[in-house]
């Protein structure tokens, strides 16, 4: 039995491959931008470039939305320190689930998902990579009205978002729209975890 | 009845006093910390100290939190660009609604609300300014639903207010426990306005 776990594991592997985790550069470099410079410049936009965003920024987007600053606790406040958010890159080669303990990428999903991000708006599928911001939910504290709970929570991701975005000459707008059955399925999520924001991230092509 | 409504005009703007408007000074001085130190920094703090927060410390906070950055538009996002959040300041000389366009402070109330902003928390009291966030829910869109929207918004304004404070020397936490009762008679509030979250800022006490 313990065998058979073994070699499902071992296959587990082989079919993701080595290549299917992304180690993220060290997150914390400073583009020397002040919090009052970014809160100046903060703004939403929706007209990506096709530029990539490299991967030592993606890094310290993902820090600044969701990453540890200190041993167990985290650039973002939760509710109740619960710690709830779960956040994926959507991007052209697949969709990644971001690791902070580990500062890794792991690919979930093969496929490109940003049309299902963007779902009815176009603009937001030419984004390089799309943050996702979802939440599991299953402590029982974020059942029924304590969902707005985990909204407070999302936001405060998603400024974060807009305020990295703003100190590193990346533009980016929040969505509450996306497909969500179609992503849900695609990252093989189950009900426990809700898809609250996404923010599809780029150079801007003005 | 012009020169009625102008009497009462005149005798409400007497009770009040010149002095019950705040003129705040300029939001946008720099305290020079980046926006990925102040990330570094991020962490809620419960233990505040007597000192007083500068009027020019809070300008901007105030501003962070739900300033003008532009013609029209502001250092946070809102969903759909509604706009709806309205910020109080909660000290020991009364309550205030910032007016972001004015740039100033409004008195609503004369009494000191930090035990109502506290409620079952002591510690919460004794920071020399709670920051009260409230919305303004009287979009359709913000029904049923909708009511979630906000809850995003919101948190954007927390993230805000954590990220300015970390770069201004100051400590915060974000609560959703407060006396909303007490506080929507106190601040003569309908039900058209819904409030989210507050956050106690002061100087750290340890």
């Amino acid at each position: 039995m313990k065998a058979g776990i073994l070699i499902m594991a071992a296959l587990a592997a082989a079919s993701l491959g080595a290549a299917d985790t992304i180690k993220l550069p060290e997150p914390t470099a400073d583009s020397g931008v002040t919090v009052t410079q970014a809160l100046k410049a903060r703004h939403s936009e929706r007209a990506f470039s096709e530029k990539e965003v490299p991967l030592a920024t993606l890094s310290g987007l993902l820090w600044a939305a969701n990453g540890f600053n200190r041993p167990g606790m985290r650039t973002n406040a939760t509710g109740l320190n619960k710690q709830e958010i779960r956040i994926y890159a959507v991007m052209k080669s697949g969709a990644y689930l971001y690791d902070a303990k580990e500062n890794t990428l792991v690919k979930v999903c093969g496929e490109d998902l940003r049309s299902s991000i963007a779902a009815q708006q176009p603009y937001a599928a030419k984004a390089p990579v799309s943050l996702l911001i979802a939440a599991d939910m299953s402590d029982p504290v974020f059942k029924g009205k304590g969902n707005t709970l985990s909204c407070y929570d999302a936001g405060i991701v998603s400024a974060n978002i807009y305020l990295y975005c703003a100190a590193n000459g990346l533009v980016t707008v929040c969505r509450g729209s996306m497909d969500r059955a179609a992503l849900k399925k695609a990252l093989n999520l189950g009900d426990n975890i809700t898809l609250h924001l996404n923010h599809p991230i780029g150079y801007s092509a003005k």
